[in-house]
């Protein structure tokens, strides 16, 4: 059920979207219909989008745009990496600009429970994606699996910074610490968006302050 | 891509199937569809059964499955209730016979974890159903959230008593630490089963421990 499909809106988006403007004319499209396929993907699901529904939202024939992706799956591969692209420039990117430890780990959780927040309405392609292809081997997986991991290897990496800035007691596991926090995320994601729960951004937030209580220095 | 559909095998499951021998035809064949299309959605989603693949699967006709579900919709309800029965008898049973209080909220979780590593291999209907029914309105989705409801409204009320017994702190909120623990076995689901990370049984456990020492009394 594809209703309202539009590109997405964010700042960041919107920047990045301004930034492709100096691109050669087919690589302009070719962005324009993963910008599309991108919005559709989280409100469908990666595994719902289809060809012939994207290029009528693009006002193109089928061939038209199988000529920028030879296949349904390079698309999918597409999509995945420009959400990827948008999830480093609104999650990661403002954060290593804070200094490293606490602070960049606090800018990390803020600005993912943002995202994650933003998402409510329409669904995030990470964990959409993961329950679409945890058993689907293939480039579609491989894809999805190597942004998350390339993410979740990030903010363990922050982490690991916390502990050797003495900002976290220093015996402390980074693997551990950044497992509870993207439980609380998948939690926030869960309880907000499919139980409708009101409060869960409120008890993501506090259980936040209470791994950094349990593991503070 | 349904690979291999066979019946649930946890001893629980054989037993509810035991106790259904007692049926009367037409209700024990509904019982057996039931069985293998609950099997069949775990692998593909509840989005992903097909009247005509379960049909095939039971060696029926589709208009012989059709006889017992009046659509797609009912056979989807049908498995959801299944589901949750069997997790039920699973998970909450068990931990009722233990006392009031840690007791019963320590075999809760084990529970859940147990149930939760079992099904690493095939998946959760729960997880995967709230991905596929979060923006989908309709009685599947209202089935699904019932069900989960009723899980975590057990699951609250069995931390409540923890703190009415003494054995969690008086003020914590019991919302609070349900949505902590819940949150712990989304993520053993998602970086066990999707990202296939080694040790994430042991950081949800060390995450449980983590929670009940922060709420300790």
């Amino acid at each position: 059920m594809p209703t309202q499909v539009a590109p997405a809106r964010s700042p960041v988006a919107r920047a990045i979207r301004g930034a492709k403007r100096g691109l050669a004319k087919g690589e302009q499209t070719r962005a324009d219909i993963v910008d599309v396929a991108l919005a559709m993907a989280a409100r469908v699901g990666l595994e719902g989008l289809s060809i012939g529904t994207l290029a009528e939202a693009v006002g193109k024939s089928k061939s038209g745009v199988f000529a920028h992706f030879g296949s349904r799956e390079e698309l999918q591969i597409a999509v995945v990496r420009e959400y990827y692209r948008i999830f480093e420039a609104e999650v990661f990117a403002p954060a290593v600009r804070k200094p490293r430890g606490l602070p960049r780990v606090r800018a990390l959780f803020e600005n993912w429970m943002r995202h994650t927040s933003a998402e409510l309405d329409s669904g995030c392609i990470f964990i959409s994606g993961a329950v679409e292809f945890d058993d689907r081997p293939g480039a579609v997986r491989d894809a999805l699996a190597e942004a998350v991991n390339a993410w979740i290897g990030a903010m363990t990496r922050a982490v690991a910074q916390a502990c050797e800035e003495g900002h976290l007691v220093a015996g402390a596991d980074p693997s551990q610490i950044t497992f509870e926090i993207h439980a609380l995320i998948l939690a926030l994601h869960y309880e907000a968006r499919f139980m409708r729960r009101p409060g869960s951004l409120a008890r993501a937030r506090q259980g936040f302050v209470n791994i950094l209580q349990r593991y503070g220095a």
